[in-house]
């Protein structure tokens, strides 16, 4: 039912998804006759693969999430969540309200014990293909500690589905020297360097993007990657809107922008946002992904297609089993 | 002497800085030598307008702060400080070491009364020309009232060299609404609706670039300031390589690509960073402008210019001057 369009682009994404993947398991979660007749015939034409559960409220975008825990048990992302809870799904994707998805995952899942915080991740594109960074927005204040729970997690994800044995991780920082920082940076660069985590120093704001090394995982609070997310998304914005003003600037120029829209439109397509959609809550005893509420039908089917990768990779389990591992080496030491 | 590539960069930049305006007067600080050899017939062509102050000594790129204002007694930033705080220059532009400049000014210079830290300003390109923001990197740990103090510098900084009545101020953070954002950033949103400054409140990190409303000053912390500026620099970068590497990709997209060149490179140019060069250290008793260590001449020349607006603008002066307002409107209420 979330995101700004709800069903209308939830179900069709959901359907070509079916469609792509014949292991695939889809269960709508919503109000029963709003998802019905969006259905119409297609409800019976998966073999079982696809079902719906009702769920007779809806949080909205703008809700408070404590307001949300507290007053809407029956909302359609309570009852998806209820469901990774329960067993019955391996995954819960959802384009609503991220405060409300990130307290009632919270809420319902649990915690990996050993973790205190939940953080965010998502992919970015790089001039090396793409960098995974967290986290882009869960806490705003981090202590050294957080961000080395971070750093384990991610670092974990991006070995599962990049299937990369020792992923490069990154601080976000200021500078590369060891002066620069705050305090918290500085410790949790400590921490790092002790750990058994290929820690490669900090990393500036250039790195999320097109650094002068691969960085695998850029691990930040959730505050400053928040801000560096939404300053990357305004000056791909901005850049955009330029170069569209200056092919639409005369005729002549206008002439030039048609004969150069197809290599424009290829290069445009590489680093489409819809090709990235898809946020992780990571340290949470359940997989939930974030999809963005403004996402389109194949924004939504990235973010399902990241839950597939997910699931099959098992990424919770070996969280899980990575956090208790470090946890117990930290009490060996 | 400073940046990369040193008098090779400065001194041709001065140069047309003086034939482009004849009431710039530039004083050369550095090796009195190397300063002859570069500048050859150069010297006594300018009227008077220029001259050479011997340093004997230089800041290197990454000497430590400390040791610069330590042990560096007749550094050529010491020098040219020097010449600020003793009233023969109205200000310092330097494309030397950002910390070592930054910890002389403010030895030298000594702070304006009332203001904590120093602050670094500059403009970014948006689709609204451009917006300025601070603090770029300064300060690694700002209180709410620092946010504050740089808010009424910036203010003042942006009425003047815009020529604006009263420029909109946000606060950037992870999202607009009230609830958003950690402790310092909720608490610096307080001082400032009881300010009279044009407080517009909280701004996500796109508005550097491409917010929904124009905004002219933008105020940060400074890690997060410059880890933002950093990001926008990556993308900017990310873009460039990206559609270089589409148009070179076969012999028709090269093709292609030499037709859409002058279109190309008329947005390349609207934002071509050497255009934004030059940075303010606000919250001194004197102009000092710190230019990218990377500079090429037209880079330099763009810092030089920005020296050139704000003496004529006389902004410490009208900083100073809020700033003393600002204290004295508080101990009245």
């Amino acid at each position: 039912m979330g995101g700004d369009r709800g069903p209308e682009v939830t179900i069709p994404a959901s359907l070509t998804c079916l469609e792509e993947n014949p292991e695939l398991h889809v269960i709508l979660v919503g109000d029963e006759a709003i998802i019905k007749s969006t259905l119409g015939q297609a409800l019976t034409e998966h073999g079982g693969r696809l079902s719906i559960q009702h769920a007779s409220e809806c949080v909205e975008m703008d809700e408070s999430p404590s307001k949300a825990l507290k007053n809407k048990k029956d909302s359609s992302m309570r009852v998806a969540i209820n469901l990774v809870r329960d067993g019955k799904a391996d995954a819960c994707v959802s384009a609503g309200n991220t405060g409300a998805l990130m307290a009632t995952a919270r809420f319902v899942l649990k915690m990996i014990p050993g973790i205190d915080r939940p953080a965010i991740i998502s992919t970015l594109p790089s001039i090396y293909g793409h960098t995974h960074a967290l986290d882009l927005g869960a806490n705003v204040d981090c202590t050294a500690e957080h961000l080395f729970q971070f750093a384990v997690m991610g670092a974990e994800l991006v070995k599962a589905v990049e299937n990369i044995e020792s992923p490069k991780v990154g601080l976000l920082n200021v500078g590369e020297e060891d002066v620069k920082g705050n305090e918290q940076v500085k410790a949790a660069a400590k921490l790092l360097e002790k750990s058994s985590l290929n820690y490669i120093g900090y990393v500036e704001g250039d790195s999320l993007n097109a650094g002068h090394i691969k960085v695998d995982l850029i691990v930040a609070d959730g505050f400053v990657g928040n801000i560096a997310l939404k300053s990357i998304e305004g000056t791909a914005k901005m850049i955009g809107y330029g170069l569209k003003k200056a092919f639409n600037k005369n005729w002549l120029t206008m002439l030039t922008g048609l004969i150069a829209y197809p290599v424009l439109k290829s290069f445009k397509d590489s680093i489409d946002p819809r090709l990235y959609n898809g946020a992780s809550f990571l340290g949470l005893r359940g997989l939930v992904i974030k999809s963005h509420g403004g996402a389109d039908e194949l924004a939504f089917r990235t973010a399902i297609h990241l839950a597939e990768i997910e699931i099959k990779q098992d990424v919770i389990k070996k969280i899980s089993a990575q956090v208790e591992q470090t946890l117990a080496k930290r009490e060996i030491a």
